[in-house]
């Protein structure tokens, strides 16, 4: 280390992902292991991302980070066992055009900048920590020159969030459980790119919540400990849902992928219910929706749209192609139309196209959609006007990626503080 | 049989009750055989409960029901089961300041008129079809002289309505699977009179709801026929709750009774929603009586109250004794306050007496209840004014009794008709 003003910084996107085989229950809490596989799908970076700038200069005194504007502790035993597991994995560094040679063991002594900001709202429910986690112990991983691959970096991420290390891949991932009591056999593996089944159209409806949420970790703590059928799930019946899941998105097999897919996230929120005491984390807005897809994908005879909860009222609606998409959004706007006051351009969000495709160019549009055909009486027209939020309209996606334009860095190379 | 024109009747008055260890799921339809035995606390009739009159005449020419003033058919599989075994297990009868005579045989012949009212309002999902089945199979087998003892009652009466069979009895009831396949030894027994744990006290808070529900036969039969989780909840799971119930209730041990009901109530909703499609009992209101009852419960560091909800939104409180009633029912009227213009009088029903302990004697003594202490933030002292449609108060009751006063009689004696 030659001269000691220098500010060494790398930028990374990172995805989040939704699990259509959920991870809930650990056998190890410090490592964050699960007691059984999960698989997800990544969602595209480009509606739903994190991008995090990290930052290294003899000049850094201690580890300090800033998420969406606000400095928040690194001190927390996750954090700090995703950088103590980075350090011990870093490699020597030479920028030549800088003059900047950082031995392995420098990484020892040196500090960290990282600031991270999510291009969603916060706090909507949407996995933002395993996006977080995942770009911090990429762009980390860039910046410290660590030679592992996206596999070893999952198991890293895993102990940060458990969820994260789905989020190193694109497309569809499996976070295999492992064996190992050191954890290192917990990793992430990719099980398709994102060009694999392009078809896929994802709209996820942001519900609004009036309770307070149960945090997942406490919440599969809970369960792990009172529930009499979370053994029985993650033993007997998750063991084989993977098997046929993996085989169904290895086949497109869309009617397949949507059985699994919505079984598992409804037994998911059946063990948190048969938790004790219970945890809903689906409000009516959500059963609502399931029952209008259920309908539907009844009504059409062949399933149209898969459905998936993580733990909040969230919905994420995974559509067979873009017309089944087109028309999902119909429905969804037609029993949930916003409040009088929302601006269409606020309330879907994302890919806006399939908003054009649906024909709805103006509120008034809305107002204007015809209850769908599978429903006969007056009831199950009814409408639940600003019960959503908002939609977001993506598709599956691509995994991390060096952000290589530095004006896009959040981080400020000359006072390696944020922008 | 002597003259032509004579009209015999009986009246008879039959409880509801609820399930403390659930009935889900029928291993023979036809026979209505459970997948595993239940427990219920049988409601007292004075607040909940059917009248039931049958009348046979020698005029009537086929069997007609009457139920709360609307004629219906009797030619459901269900009621004809029923029926026929009535039949054949009637004896002799002679009525000799009437002058009649019925020999066993006769009654293969004659026909009857079923007039029933329920004292509480029907659809609010509270087991009224439990105490019509049970009040018919009761009442008729007086009227037709049928000498058979309660429990072999109890086996007729649950193939008209599963859960019928436990409203033969007062008190603490437990039906028993049986092994037999033609049904036999599927009989409800008495666990205790309703003298044996006086103190308990039951508040139910009948929750306004606008969703459709599914019916339990259809709902039961999905979640056997798709839930991945029915199976072990039936063979592992409730067999050790029922030993541990029955203990509970034998010790009168509220805590036990609290957490065995608490949790099978939440089980028997997880199972539902494991079910394909899901099936959602509970909504919103059912979840915020479910979190104010589990933080009191937990503030005081001893269960005050359990909670149990059936096929339905509707919650099912059982207070430990009055007091622990007094302090919940404040605590309902002070998160679910009656609308604006509601009545107090039909805002709370039943013992009323229970509402003069909680000091509440108008509209403006509910807006004046202060927040629970167990609620400390802004959030959890949000109220959800409307929620509620009304309270009952009720306790423990008795099982089902003969009406000897004519005058409450439901047939006219002259006509066979309602009267």
């Amino acid at each position: 280390m030659a001269e000691e003003n220098w500010v060494l910084t790398v930028t990374a996107q990172t995805p989040t992902n939704i699990a259509v085989i959920k991870y809930w229950g650990k056998r190890d809490e410090n490592l964050i292991l699960p007691i059984n596989d999960s698989i997800s799908v990544t969602l595209d970076p480009d509606h739903l991302c994190t991008t995090t700038s990290v930052a290294v200069s003899p000049a850094f005194t201690h580890d300090r980070m800033w998420l969406n504007g606000k400095e928040v502790s690194l001190s927390g035993g996750r954090y700090q066992n995703c950088l103590r597991e980075l350090r011990s994995r870093a490699s020597d560094l030479e920028d030549e055009t800088k003059g900047i040679k950082i031995t392995k063991k420098d990484w020892e002594k040196l500090h960290f900048h990282v600031v991270s900001f999510n291009n969603f709202p916060t706090a909507a429910g949407l996995a933002s920590s395993a996006a977080g986690l995942a770009c911090l112990v990429f762009s980390l991983a860039k910046l410290m020159n660590v030679k592992d691959d996206h596999s070893k970096l999952s198991a890293i991420a895993r102990q940060g969030s458990g969820s994260a290390c789905r989020s190193l891949y694109g497309g569809f991932v499996k976070w295999i459980m492992g064996k190992e009591e050191d954890g290192s056999d917990s990793i992430a593996v990719q099980l398709a790119d994102e060009k694999h089944w392009e078809d896929l159209v994802i709209i996820i409806a942001v519900v609004s919540s009036r309770q307070k949420e149960t945090s997942s970790t406490s919440g599969m703590r809970d369960t792990v400990e009172t529930s009499a059928l979370i053994e029985h799930r993650a033993k007997e019946v998750v063991p084989k849902r993977i098997i046929k899941m993996e085989e169904a998105i290895k086949n497109r097999d869309f009617p397949t992928f949507t059985r699994l897919a919505c079984a598992d996230s409804n037994q998911f929120h059946a063990v948190c219910l048969d938790t004790l005491p219970p945890i809903f984390y689906m409000n009516d807005t959500s059963h609502r929706i399931i029952s209008c897809v259920e309908k539907w994908n009844r009504f059409e005879g062949t399933p149209q749209v898969a459905y998936t909860f993580d733990a909040g009222p969230n919905a994420v609606l995974i559509s067979h192609n873009r017309k089944a998409a087109t028309l999902l959004l119909q429905r969804l706007l037609f029993f949930f139309p916003p409040n009088s006051d929302a601006d269409l351009n606020s309330y879907v969000i994302g890919d806006k196209t399939i908003l054009q495709d649906a024909g709805i160019q103006n509120m008034s549009d809305i107002e204007a959609l015809p209850p769908p055909p599978e429903t006969k009486d007056n009831t199950s027209t009814q409408k639940f006007r600003g019960d959503v939020s908002y939609f977001i309209c993506t598709k599956p996606g691509r995994g991390p990626v060096v952000v290589t334009d530095g004006t896009r860095s959040l981080i400020n190379p000359e006072t390696g503080l944020p922008k």
